[in-house]
């Protein structure tokens, strides 16, 4: 069997099933292996981060890695922006690259470049294959790494000689390593604090942000009184349905560290101790509060549900614990029929006709809160944040998730600054016909920066405001986004958002809104 | 004075007047400071990777740096595959990537990454400032060490808190190596070789490559009969207007090969020995002919121009010597009305009007040879090649070219695939008003990677060939180029294609053709 192939097999037999490409001619034997593997599907991308974001997506949903295949270092390095996220995210995923044939190797070609240098930017587990008969093995060890707890960008890269060479048979199902089980000594410890009655948070993240670790964590604040915050930057959030919510820490550091006030002990699952965004003068960047304790109940690599499991358990359920574990779901906010079309007012219109069980790709950057917090009262759904704050996500990781739920509308909630580093994206949503509903809110302007230049001491003269305006040209995303095949409509008023977003979310996907909001 | 004007002020006085940028929080205190020094012009791109085309492209036509400032690991991240085109040409680019506080640089902060690493794949110069004073000599020494023979990408990397401390005044210019000189001994020696009377060809590369290396080339052939060949990856070109031309070696290494048959001697005059651009099943990757031995004129890194010069005193002008160097400038291509438009029929439309002294860039992968070979017949221009293979790069470089040399138009020949890379170019080119007129030449597919799949040994089944695929959704570049504020049309017939690119010509840009070809 020839290299590619059982590259391919291997692949399918490790449960990676799934391929998001950009291949060149170093790939082209992949592609072309694609007729002998049908388990394999395989998603064209029109740029490597739209492959990335969307392998990060895709693993944020169904907790397994999708590949990408992206061509030699500088296909691999426009694919690193989304794999940061990725690997901020813990998210699996393997990445594989082609690379010049071994003797093409020894000669200075235009394309000659250090790629696990590109790779280990953004990879722990880097693996260039030594041998044709090596890639099965390889490959295999790739699946494993990137599944190991808590899940990373493993980069597998495949000299092109290798893929048309004789390789044997593929690899079968590696071994896995599973996530760390729960320090029994350490459930009991961080019990007995909680049990003491000071004032206690919990802060999660990684696993312990979906459904079972959020009602975990609300029935141990029924029983004990401890306060729960949600970590900023995890990988995806169970919202909405009256679920309990979690306080998540606000972006600035001022906000964040008044939520966190007076907490004797901050308790860390899965997560690490939190941190503020950027650094600003004359403020620290660590969030926990001064004289406050911090303890491990489950690291990132744990079993952070199965720890506050235990936690509970050992505290006692206490009464009540199961009642206040949910909430009653709010009413939906209200809406002012001809009021000015403001971020407000299109969270206040997305609360009111959330798809049930949708996925909410976030991106907003400044109007985020204005936006996110209506949705509380929305039926339940998944929210998939920023995790490592390289802008270009949303797009991509809306791919993915579409591809991996097709079940579930997937909106990708967007600012028009935001939208243009990946706008690629609208292509494979066409193509694949992704259902997807991309609201794109246009200020015009990279408005997060207006604030960030005033927190960092800055004062933006006309020169200054200039590099933040992006006007003259307005960016037309109508005309943006049928020119990459999805249909688009552009509201500027909160009656028309309304109507758009309304008859959007009643039809298959895709389809984008441009809401132009002051 | 704060660090972020003393680092401007230390570009200006250094040469360094134009910035292409794309910040964020950590460079606000840089573009606060464009008020304090209006030496220093900036312009905005929405992606990063037209930041670093774009300084690409003026280098190649001013052969002096501009900067880049970007955002922290993820941000020079997308701007590699454009940096990794820009080593290849040797391009000169001062490189300025943000970096967190010191302070927070020892926290794990969402988008913390190993900066130095990302700069790495591309830079040899790769400096973080250590404290605020330094900043100023270390921006002089990155400009210098950019403008080092050959040329390179220089990475400054600078935390937040440099830039809002107090950081003494700017640094003056740095002292900056030349070219080497030529090596007399080498000269005579290659001039024996010539004299001799044997088969000898130059390779020219580099500067060479320009008018008077590639005049003083045309009379050595004149003179001595030496075959002359350009590079094929040389970052500029000098083309048309009746000059001598060398033979410009093929993309394909069978063409290269046979175009070099018979060499008994190659002289390489700033440049490396040639190479295919990939490597194939049983197809050797260095290109000079079996049992021709390799000289070297002029080292990369070496005056060229000066070298053929003196090779040129060596050998003698010879009679006629002058006449040679120039050839009758050809007619123009005949066209042939309500033909099929074919990339053959656009590069005799192109040819017939070419504005005078046009900029070219080309980035046509699968058309290009179809298209160039009629530009011979055309007034001079200067042509600027793909030189590190990553696509993506021809729309940034022509934003580059049109800021470097506001007199000259500037012309873009792309394909749909290679457009869709680094899209965003066109609204910095509607921002700045640039003259440009992009020609889009969309033939709906990978085509490129048809042929490649073949000559890898591949077979393009239906799975496969779906992977090449560019329709479903067809991309419609009226609509994309209009959305980021760029006037277009499209050409399906060479009638109309005829009709727009000479109305197109007549106006300053931008201006976008999208012309769809069989």
């Amino acid at each position: 069997m020839k290299g590619a192939e059982c590259l391919l097999r291997t692949l399918t037999a490790n449960g990676v099933d799934t391929c998001f490409m950009n291949p060149g001619t170093s790939e082209m034997q992949f592609v072309s292996a694609l007729d002998q593997v049908p388990a394999m599907r395989s998603l064209l991308c029109l740029f490597e981060g739209v492959c990335s974001g969307a392998a990060d997506g895709y693993a944020r949903m169904l907790r397994r890695p999708a590949a990408t295949l992206l061509h030699l270092g500088p296909g691999l390095g426009n694919g690193l922006a989304n794999f940061h996220n990725a690997r901020k995210a813990h998210s699996p995923v393997v990445s594989i690259v082609g690379q010049h044939t071994t003797q093409h190797l020894r000669v200075d070609a235009p394309l000659s470049a250090d790629i696990e240098a590109f790779a280990r930017t953004v990879s722990e587990h880097v693996r260039t294959v030594a041998c044709a008969a090596d890639l099965g093995g390889d490959a295999a060890a790739a699946v494993a790494a990137a599944c190991a707890p808590p899940g990373q960008v493993a980069t597998l890269i495949v000299p092109a000689d290798f893929s048309w060479s004789e390789a044997g048979p593929p690899a079968g199902l590696a071994p896995r390593a599973g996530f760390a089980e729960p320090d029994r000594c350490r459930v009991r410890e961080i019990a007995s604090l909680v049990r003491r009655g000071g004032s206690v948070g919990l802060l999660l993240g990684g696993s312990t942000l979906l459904d079972r670790g959020i009602e975990t964590a609300g029935q141990l604040a029924a029983a004990t009184g401890v306060r729960v915050f949600a970590s900023r930057y995890g990988a995806r959030l169970a919202c909405g349905g009256g679920r309990f919510a979690p306080l998540r820490l606000p972006y600035f550091p001022e906000a964040a560290a008044s939520a966190l006030a007076g907490l004797e002990h901050l308790v860390l699952v899965e997560c690490k101790a939190p941190v503020s965004f950027f650094g600003y003068p004359g403020r620290p960047s660590v969030l926990v509060p001064e004289g406050s304790a911090v303890h491990t109940l489950a690291p990132i690599e744990g079993d952070g549900v199965q720890a506050l499991a235990a936690l509970l358990e050992e505290c006692g359920r206490g009464p009540g614990a199961q009642d206040h574990a949910t909430r009653p779901k709010g009413s939906p906010p209200e809406l002012t029929p001809g009021a000015e079309l403001t971020p407000d007012a299109v969270g206040r219109t997305l609360a009111r006709c959330l798809p049930h069980d949708a996925i909410v790709s976030e991106e907003l950057v400044s109007s985020g809160a204005a936006v996110l917090r209506h949705l509380e009262a929305a039926p339940r759904f998944d929210l998939l944040p920023v995790t490592g704050g390289s802008i270009g996500q949303g797009l991509p990781v809306a791919v993915g998730a579409a591809v991996a739920c097709p079940g579930r509308k997937v909106i990708a909630l967007e600012a028009d600054g935001s939208s243009m580093y990946t706008p690629q994206s609208l292509w494979t949503m066409a193509r694949e016909r992704l259902d997807v509903v991309i609201v794109i809110l246009a200020n015009r302007r990279y408005r997060i920066l207006d604030i960030e230049m005033e927190r960092t001491g800055g004062s933006a003269g006309p020169r200054a405001s200039e590099m933040l305006d992006l006007r003259h040209p307005e960016l037309d995303w109508v005309k943006l986004s049928e020119g990459m095949g999805v249909e688009a409509t552009r509201a500027t008023t909160t009656d028309e958002f309304l109507a758009q977003w309304t008859e959007a979310v009643k039809r298959p996907g895709p389809r984008l809104i441009e809401a132009v909001t002051a």
